[in-house]
């Protein structure tokens, strides 16, 4: 019975790794469309989050097998329900993924985000996929090694989004008041994917050590 | 060991019902530092958030005590689940309204929102204390009758964003940069409360009639 736990649960971090994947190329697809101002692009991102509820729906049944027919205690019992809680997170960080790409789906065929802005985005962006892919690697390997890497992205994505803001008031409405909103916003959807791949690497952290980072 | 099980499981969603009603609070008096640019109140708010996450972990005690002795299955099961995931949904709606606290506490002695725009964001606030509080009553009730209410609220909500973005794109930099960053962030924040108030409603209507909403 141990023995079947252990393999059930494999699969389920697979899944929640597979998912982090995901999660990763639609970070990934949306920033092109808003760099690219790609209308079409925007729109399959927005479209294929419906694959990610539905990734995150299947895992989330098998942990619910798992509940009721191993009926898993203490340790067992928290890395299942943490399962769970990753498999939401990681669906909420695929939702602001879709978010980034209605932002630039609403300027086409204009571009969201000004030229002199554009390295500091791409650098958020980029920041943002590194992350939830590190995040992916943890799950796989349950290896929390990396969640220092993670935390020290993760500070330079707050330093980069004070930057933007910075940035956005210094420029004093040379950039447009719809560039300033999307902006606030879209620094806002990057920031917080980053956010949820550290709460995700944490609960990994905790399976793996029983105690919370 | 079931009759047990239902006394268990009304005290977590008192509890639960008790979370609402701080959180509601707690974004009353976040707008009250933000139309007032009170300092003093905002920080009550954001070092208040500190309580919220102890209720919440008591609360996720409770139902992983429940999980471990009672070894639920099906229904009773997912309800116990339901539960923790509200209580991760109502601690992020806290922390929605210290985000509100903490952009009140940057302008003060400065009002954040601008004359004009009062009236919106008081009735964007209001109607996010309502929803927290129609949240609460469906959770205490277990009665979702209330959901349908909810969210003509939300709708509400969503046109009242969208006529602040429009104000602050028609004003044409008349708001200042700062103005614009805060308030469309103010205005996600609000939006973000009045979603998880949704959210946690359907989770109460999922356990009540085991369907989806």
């Amino acid at each position: 019975m141990r023995h079947h736990f252990s393999e059930q649960l494999d699969v389920v971090f697979d899944d929640l790794a597979g998912l982090a994947a995901s999660v990763q190329t639609a970070v990934r697809r949306a920033t092109e469309a808003l760099v690219n101002a790609d209308g079409p692009l925007a729109e399959g991102v927005i479209s294929g989050d419906a694959d990610i509820d539905a990734r995150r729906d299947r895992t989330e049944e098998k942990c619910f097998r798992i509940l009721s027919l191993q009926q898993p205690v203490a340790g067992d019992l928290r890395t299942v329900v943490a399962a769970l809680r990753m498999g939401t997170e990681l669906e909420r960080a695929g939702d602001l993924a879709t978010h980034v790409a209605k932002v630039a789906r609403m300027r086409v065929p204009g571009h969201a985000v000004p030229d002199d802005l554009a390295p500091v985005v791409a650098r958020m962006a980029e920041i943002a996929v590194e992350m939830m892919g590190s995040c992916g690697e943890i799950i796989a390997g349950r290896d929390v090694a990396g969640l220092v890497a993670l935390g020290a992205l993760d500070d330079e994505m707050d330093e980069l989004r004070a930057r933007t803001l910075t940035a956005l008031v210094d420029g004093d409405g040379r950039h447009g008041v719809e560039a300033v909103i999307d902006l606030a916003l879209i620094s806002r959807y990057y920031e917080r994917i980053g956010d949820h791949a550290v709460s995700v690497a944490k609960r990994v952290a905790y399976v793996v050590t029983g105690e919370r980072p």
